[in-house]
């Protein structure tokens, strides 16, 4: 039985906090989260305590702490989380590359082990993967990206982050198409180019998020695609970090490098 | 046995003639070229007679002429046909819309029957006609057209031609979300607006020619799609149209009607 | 405005009531369930009366009543609306034929107008609707029908129903492939045959409800695709028939006819 | 200058001897084939000689032999080629596992290189590559093959071999849902069962040969899809093999380890 903390009890952590109670071998002990009030909170119909300070960590001695939390607040948790032995699997978003290093190195010179990923969603994680594997072997891409129309910017982050990465995985830009002639006035049906990848957005309602990478070779193609149905698809990864963590002796930073696609 | 004569011997005309020597019950009796030597062209190790003057057609007197040659011919085969009583299937491509007009009437007075379409594929004139009855019952589409690399304009003459007629089957121009934020630097991913459709063009070697319609509705999308793996794909439908002469008492004018699917 | 009641209260009913709330063009007036406690219901925040007894409806005197209950009770609804000069706009599913013909005699005597459809799913209907007017254009169809893996039937209704609609659209069974030599012993994976239709069952999670129809020809294929993500398709056509029973002289029987779709 | 022969000059060497005439950098300089007449083969309007004798090898003495012949006359090809210092480029199927390591120990052991493969095809390689690399990740997954309607067995050679490597790339069987209820009598339409994983074989005029592999997890679908146009795709890869092989000092087994993607 792994005995778990959650930092962070917004709409991700109360999420997260109802599967790890669902599950056999986790036991749920508490939750942090520094704007909260202290009190509990209603988990599958049990009252977990919640409080507001880290000091609660010590106390607790959970063998993991789950923070899906904000920069400032992991930055001030991973050395509790350190000084009280226990690990740390972190998925807040937006930390600097300085706050990871230092994550990093606390963890590690204390002898602990632990997860930090900024995306644990397979899915998303092992199409980027698969991507960049194949990116040196075809000369061309596309990539279509489709969202519900509700979604403000294009081409998606993740459209983005994929060319980015492809690219880097390959020597030279990708050889791409450019229309000579434009058979709508204005208009540029090409999409965005970068690294030679050319990215479409398409836009509807009845769309979740979905992403579409197809290479193009000598008569014929190959095309990864990822179909994202809702948020929840994290909530599997982050468990299986929970359960790493105990076996680790070091901060293992990426999804893709705690599933073993990567060993640098 | 309906006996056959094919105007025009360029490549496309090869490839018909090929199609209905092989046919039991159609029997080609002679070529017509305006441009060729009089002599005899090959057809499937046949030797078939090829005749630069239209005197020819009312020598042979077949049951049917078809006809994929050039604008200036198709008006001068269309009097000679109806003259000789021979019933025309027509796919010279750039027929104005007099011209059309005029073989109507020609053909229709003499109370001949035959068929005249801009496009013999079955797959994209079916796309279409199926596109244009969803418009209206969906608020929103994306259209992403795919070819070969070697495609020097975009988007498609087929899916310029899709977003107007499913336009003109509505009231009003679709809903189409824009982008608010660009996140890759001087392009619009979100492809050409005509009538609130949003057009893409993918461009890659390994494909030939492929339409992807995407309706999307409440928590739904249609979509319909064609994929063409050669120029093969409108030979039967002239076939069918040969077929049907015969029987048709005036120039039925487009695929869809012939198909019934149209029967205004 | 038009004034509404409910009838079935259950989870499909509450969904229906909270859009017809939101909508304002429309009334919610009261909801009427036989195996409730007369009372009140609460929709997005404001208290609508529920009564048990059919005499409510006249009391209530409603423009319109959508009833998805059961066939037991529609059968009872019915000529209570009739007498109450109430339109209605019938979903229920499991309608014998001899109820169905009985519903629109009482509906169309009483010179009221209405909707009773099996299915209110635009994309669904749609997707069959299309699939027909193909069906006779092709020689060989596969239909792949995908749904989540907690599903315990196979293949999918729909699908089923799909290959029975396309295959009396036309003269004769789609001709279809059969595998001479198996190389899975055991088991043939050409999928189970109907009409000469071949119906292949994808079982995944991360699925919900997709169904993919392959149509062969020359050197091409025309694909249609539905994709729902959520029972919630139904609802934007069920508002459709509401608005449209007004103006209706008889009762019109399935999404198509409503639609414009069919015209018989 | 890559000086070349092509040893066996069917269907197949004569398309790979054309590819080779058209690049810069290769020399085609004779083409043997034991079941051919000696003489010359006309090769994009060049006359290039034909022999049937393994002698000619030592004779013409080429960078690089090129092999597409049978198992038996592979086996007498090697020895000659190893004698005359001659890189093997080595495309024939059905070679037994005895052949191949013969032919290791033959290479290997004269200070040479070269390649042997049992496929050449870039896309269908590296679908099963990437397929490999998600089996671990995913519960489940179903194949859907799709080949035009001439193929006679089901499911495909290449399903078989995508289901039996992912399943060797897992631990366990993939969990696979079963029907309880089959609603076609005597059809299971949930394919063939290999390793979990299900197998569906559509088989439609209008497709090529095409492959998708989707696999099912939390609330998303990650899908790997291949689609061949031609068996020309494997000409780009045969080039690559004969263009590496001159710094190659061993028998590189499999395409896969010829593009990096495995290292064992």
């Amino acid at each position: 039985m792994i005995r778990i903390v959650m930092s962070g009890a917004g709409n991700m952590g109360r999420q997260i906090m109802a599967a790890a109670e669902a599950a056999d071998d986790l036991e749920l002990v508490g939750a942090l989260d520094g704007l909260a009030e202290d009190g509990v909170i209603d988990i599958n119909g049990r009252q977990i305590p919640l409080r507001s300070s880290l000091n609660a960590l010590a106390e607790w001695s959970p063998d993991v702490v789950i923070d899906f939390s904000n920069a400032e607040w992991t930055e001030q948790l991973v050395p509790a989380a350190v000084v009280a032995g226990v690990r740390p699997v972190i998925g807040t978003s937006g930390l600097s590359d300085d706050a990871i290093t230092s994550a990093e190195q606390q963890v590690n010179e204390a002898g602990l082990g632990g997860v930090l990923a900024a995306n644990f969603a397979l899915g998303a994680v092992l199409m980027m993967h698969l991507a960049n594997i194949a990116a040196p072997l075809f000369d061309s891409v596309d990539i279509i990206e489709q969202h519900h129309d509700g979604k403000v910017d294009a081409p998606s982050g993740t459209a983005v982050a994929t060319a980015q990465s492809m690219r880097a995985a390959r020597d030279t830009d990708f050889s791409r198409n450019t229309a000579e002639r434009h058979n709508v006035d204005g208009y540029d049906s090409r999409g965005a180019a970068l690294g030679g990848a050319s990215l479409h957005s398409v836009r509807l309602p009845g769309l979740v998020a979905h992403q579409v990478i197809i290479f193009g070779g000598a008569d014929e193609t190959l095309t990864i695609r990822h179909d994202s149905m809702s948020r929840a698809s994290f909530i599997p990864e982050i468990l299986r970090a929970v359960r790493a963590a105990p076996q680790l002796d070091h901060l293992v930073i990426g999804l893709d490098r705690l599933l073993g696609l990567r060993t640098d």
